[in-house]
């Protein structure tokens, strides 16, 4: 770290961040949750399945539904077995397997109520096991469709960040930019973002980390359709005045990124959020332009391919 | 385009439109949605299919419904005449047509889970496919369950732009005026309008777009239950002061208008945008009013089939 | 109406009622809904079926779902007896009546996918009906789901008006005060509200409607669990300054009230309105309290019925 | 109660707890709902079942749906054994218990719509009542889907209060102070806290709540990941200022917290509330700190199990 810099920074530590100073570790993941492991209480009360199960992806999700339908059909098998395949009629005795896999094929058969009656229960104890079994089938797949809809009306920002951040030139000074566009066909309207930085200082030998909230030339937008470059100016105000292109590669930094929109589809407020860190920030660079009308001019492209592009400038200051 | 005209706008260009000055074309579609492709990543990713399945009409999803019914039960008809029509009973083997015929409406009845069991599989491969028949197709029926839900309740304004925006005299001056009124039962309170102006300059001989923010004369209403008249009156403030009539037809103008309301039935905002172009704009004219109290006085009548009647009417300016 | 009162009111007519000054009758029914009726496009496009289905009463909800069942049974009854009873084997063939009520049952069996498979389709014509209704089945009860979901999980208040508002003696003058309290088991927080008031005026003898925001002494309560009390205190800022009590009963008035909280269980706002026209005005009244200690001094109660119970009060002024 | 501490109190009442001073008891039940009961109207209006379904235990909830499920197959096996055990097929007719038994499942099968068809009915009015059953059986599991999902889709905050407040040292004088932590996996940011106290006082014999404000240090955080200590400084416009230790023991006090945040994967806003009385309030108590770094420095770890822990401090004001 490059000595004597913390007397450059001049902006007020912001205590609102909600991370004491001496958290460690990246604050907030790629992905946008922060880095925080809980302890305590038991995992069961920790977690919320549903929270959980919202963010499975879909090979996990369907796999643990596939995975639970085979389960609780071995397990109501394994039950009518016990009670005696002469409680049911149709089943093939021949021998203990075929017995084993035609009560398996009948749970199917009851837990997804499809009853064809090949093989059907006759005794009391059968006939009640199935009638639960049917029952637990129905309230099963209410919770899965519950669950499919949760996943997929769950509202979200669909918003791709750039990899990178850079330090580019700007109006005479340099900025500190990233960008970021939406990539599916939601329509988000009146977009704002929140920019702050955490920023490892040495005091007394101890590390620490400090908050700023940064300023950008615009923090709110109308329409977000092509792509937002955010700009930080690197002023008098900011915590970054006067870094050196050392000092940006030699500090703890992470830059925290909050954007905030309407989606119009949804009639939604959704919330995304990045961060970059110290290797995630080029210092002299500028990003390339990633929309161009189209041959017609009649519409506007946006090539999101293209949202790391990126050329080296030199810097001056 | 008129030229030197350019000189006579005022305002400052406002940067937050989310549009660049050299994006083309129109910016936003009637409909309401930018008018932006996307490019690159993979279709898949760019597409989100629940936002894709609330956007098509009820005629195309029950028909995407049905199609995909008809196909999920040829393929499974298929694997089960694979599988050998001897491992199901109460098949018509008179003819392989009748054959696969019956495997197809054993299909269909294991995925809807009817499973009357005129026709039952009784043998493991053919059993195993049906178990996961009727998995599949209560999980199927999961999805659409909550797609219906999505579709319908989906909150959306319901609201009615008048086709056409006119320039109007407006106390002794003129104003920008275009209307919109809620066409169905909803209940729409506390509304409010935003709209701006994307107007084509001609800088260095390139095109080029500014934006405006427009000022209106009312720009929030409490309950929007009869047609509401959004007036833009062009005086010193507005980009369009000393635009001539020739003006107005020649120059590339889009008004860009986003209605916000709460809806009380879903208690949820809804928000609605609309644009008109330079060919949408009718200079001289005025609205005919569209509301009228009933015979009895005893409560008003709104005749939405009057919303773009206007009648020409000079201006002086 | 009293002559010259209108020259009382100082207060400047708000513009944005979203009701033009000659709409006639109620503005707002007592239920909250705007008392318009809309004309034009038609009568599809201008309801809204969900609202529709959402807004009736439980009872016409059921009734209409079990009318459709049997409508729908019927016409397929008819189809499958078109076809030909031969396709289905089980009929009772006895007569057609009996015939017509086993395909009947059929039908049901098969749009309810409970399939007991004693009636079943052989022929194609028949099990091609079946297979669409078995279809046609899963998603109309799809759609039921939605529909319940939507009904019972929408966001309501809950708030009882008091049918009354009254003219009180208030801090040696006077004020117009109505109540509400809510009256179910959800739990409301941070609750304002906003009262208008339109008031009937002869302008060269044609009536004209003035819309008034009025001012109340307290427009927002952090916890709405016990009753509320709002209070428009008459002064030289009320529209109502000077009214004698033959001006409360002569004038056409309309207060119109709108009541927006949060509700912490839905995590959802609500907002609910309601009206007061000149008849449900009483002059000179005050309201008895509604809510007491328990015998313990453990809780408070909160006694529903009592919200129109007031006494007569003189008013000096 | 300490005599003469009331004159103490210089801040201004707050009318706007939306409690009535002569309101009595706890008024926030430690669980967050306002301590009222509601009298009148009649229970069934006074009771929104959705809510209390959605309030009740998992345990007890599926329990209903058990109970539910075995009634009504119990109502309908008497109707079908009142018809008559003749018009269904399939009946095991050794003795009256065994046809109940056969009729129940019979029903069973029916309302689940599993429909094996080994029992099946025959007879007209079986029939008529069987059609009646699945359609009702699939309306109920459609309620259930819905229950389901507004349970267990229902925002929710998550959040763990200390069971108590401290009154402790802080910035050379003191400070009340409480915290709170989520608990879950969820991803909450913009929280924001405001605290409320209840403090009885006595005036002319009779008991009387005033309610304040409190102002605490910082009432907004970015990112709800690690605990939060909410500090409310005692100084001179704290209600508190000047109360001694005997004044915190007698007086009795409520604090009432709101917390309120937005939940990133719901999208949603969320609130929680609790409340802390006199016996909950531990003076000359400081908490202790209750995450720390990880082994590799990493990360940061929450312990959530020492939410409570406080050590004794003195308190020299």
């Amino acid at each position: 770290m490059a000595g004597g810099f913390r007397n450059k920074i001049r902006q007020k530590n912001a205590e609102n961040s909600g991370f004491g100073s001496n958290a460690s570790g990246r604050f907030i993941n790629k992905g946008g949750l922060p880095n925080v492991q809980r302890r305590g209480v038991n995992v069961f009360n920790r977690l919320s399945w549903y929270h959980t199960m919202l963010n499975l992806s879909s090979f996990r999700f369907i796999s643990y539904l596939v995975i639970a339908y085979i389960l609780i059909n071995i397990v109501f098998a394994m039950v009518y077995y016990l009670i005696g395949v002469e409680h049911l009629t149709g089943i093939d005795k021949s021998d203990p397997l075929n017995e084993f896999i035609d009560v398996f094929f009948f749970s199917s058969q009851t837990f997804t109520t499809v009853g064809y009656g090949r093989i059907a229960p006759v005794g009391f104890m059968a006939s009640l096991v199935a009638t639960f079994e049917a029952f637990l089938g129905l309230l099963t797949f209410a919770i899965a469709t519950g669950l499919f809809y949760g996943r997929f009306s769950r509202p979200r920002a669909y918003l791709r960040f750039s990899d990178i951040a850079v330090v580019a030139p700007f109006q005479g000074g340099s900025a500190l930019m990233f960008r970021l566009a939406p990539y599916k066909n939601n329509a988000l309207t009146d977009a704002d973002v929140i920019v702050s930085a955490a920023i490892e200082v040495i005091e007394n030998g101890v590390p620490k980390s400090n908050f700023y909230r940064l300023e950008t030339q615009l923090n709110k937008i109308n329409t977000l359709a092509l792509n937002w470059t955010v700009v930080h100016r690197i002023d008098e105000n900011s915590p970054f005045y006067g870094f050196s292109e050392d000092d940006f590669k030699s500090t703890d930094i992470e830059l925290i990124v909050q954007v905030r929109a309407f989606d119009e589809v949804f009639s939604n407020t959704v919330v995304q959020r990045s961060s970059y860190i110290t290797s995630e920030i080029v210092y002299g660079a500028r990003f390339v332009p990633m929309y161009y009308p189209d041959k017609e001019n009649l519409s506007t492209i946006l090539d999101l391919d293209k949202i790391n592009e990126y050329q080296k400038e030199d810097l001056l200051r």
